[in-house]
């Protein structure tokens, strides 16, 4: 059986990025989980990709896999792109390295050291020009993204923008009560819809030639598709990839949470 | 702060090999945990080894790290090649890719398929011609050894070959027994300090010249050394290889512990 994989942060300028990085006295661990590492993209490095993403935080399935959105957000996302017809030159960052916890300071968001950090990211992203549609999920990407694009290679950049909402917001935003998260749903899904009308015509670059096909009030099938294998490091089951729900964090307290991620296999994977 | 991390399979034939890997058909279930995916290496696979140690299998800080011998086994092995002054010159496979369940099975050891992918491992990791030991970690890997030195590669290979007693033996062969862990330690240490004295001679170019200082009947103050930053992927935090002991396989029954394991984040780290 061949499995492809993804080879990681061997070429420069992403040798150094994923060797020097902001610890934590960037990221102060009050509003980050520091401890668990930074965890740094997920997709082509290889100057390939026509969409660049960009995320928020890396959460605890992340945390195993060590790339960024692999969860239920990141094959939401994986089932936008799909209908954009972006199967594989997709690259994604995320605003912050580390995961939040609790909520993140204006002045840690502002820090100089961090967006600089990140937007040599940026940089080495889209600096080869292939980039055709940049997404941001959330506030915080946006703003990410904002920040890049006040730098003078911000300025000089102009393919199509779309900030949309967050992948998960329906389930942050609902907390529980399913009428409300169905209403986050529509509500995401009709965002989501609008971006997809207005980054359709800017991607020449399909991976596949796709028609249109806008979002309903809610998920159907298909919309949230496996993660690729060749998006994961080497030797990762194919269970990681292809389910979710399957990394929690776990403890009687608010410490004992933030010290522990249980990983357990999917149901029916082991006899 | 800079933070060196293993590429891992990026250069051929180790990216042909990490993409193409022995299954549930040759690593039947019964016998292997293949449902946590195959588990490499560890070290340098640049052709800059200068001992090439084979281990065992992997357990589940192996699993979390998707590198061999990164918990207790592997940081007393970095101790014992720290004595022959070998700090980064070195690499390590494991007879099996999977972590044994239970016991192997004389027909799976056997089986061609297993034997034909791991031998072109010692064949890539040998091919250089710049390995001047070998070390074996039980019997295990004796026979993966033996089976390789069969091959026509094998038999023009002449370099000093030491197999030893496992790093864990003591733990394994005691049972909780104080008294019989102390004689298996004493036993370990005897058998390793003979693997010094043979090897010591052998290794014409170690990282840095050392006077040999063997073991006592115990371990002592520096003996399980950390394992290097430079072994591990990308952006995994200090703990996971300064410290040991962070991930179990916790769960009531057998089936829930073989589906489960838990990272738990040392004390300390987080405050």
């Amino acid at each position: 059986m061949a499995q492809p994989f993804d080879f990681g942060y061997v070429d420069e300028p992403f040798r150094t990025l994923a060797s020097e990085y902001p610890g934590a006295d960037i990221y102060p661990p009050d509003q980050f989980r520091v401890e668990w590492g930074p965890i740094f993209h997920r997709g082509r490095l290889d100057g390939s990709a026509r969409v660049l993403v960009v995320g928020q935080d890396p959460a605890q399935h992340e945390t195993v896999v060590r790339r960024i959105l692999v969860g239920e957000a990141g094959r939401r996302l994986q089932g936008l792109l799909a209908k954009l017809g972006i199967t594989r030159s997709y690259v994604f960052v995320n605003a912050f390295l580390y995961s939040v916890y609790g909520s993140v300071k204006a002045r840690t968001r502002k820090d100089a050291r961090l967006v600089e950090y990140r937007n040599r990211w940026l940089d080495a992203l889209i600096g080869n020009g292939r980039v055709e549609a940049v997404l941001a999920l959330g506030s915080a990407a946006d703003e990410a993204w904002q920040l890049w694009k006040d730098t003078p290679n911000g300025q000089a950049f102009s393919a199509a923008y779309a900030p949309v909402i967050h992948p998960t917001y329906p389930e942050s935003a609902s907390k529980g009560d399913r009428a409300k998260l169905a209403e986050g749903t529509r509500k995401l899904l009709k965002n989501w819809n609008g971006a997809l009308q207005q980054l359709q015509t800017a991607i020449a670059h399909p991976d596949a030639a796709t028609p249109l096909a806008l979002y309903g009030d809610t998920w159907a099938e298909g919309d949230r598709p496996p993660v690729p294998a060749l998006d994961f490091p080497a030797g990762l089951p194919a269970w990681m990839h292809e389910q979710d729900g399957w990394a929690r964090r776990v403890g009687k307290d608010d410490l004992e949470k933030r010290r522990s991620i249980l990983i357990r296999v999917p149901k029916g994977v082991v006899q």
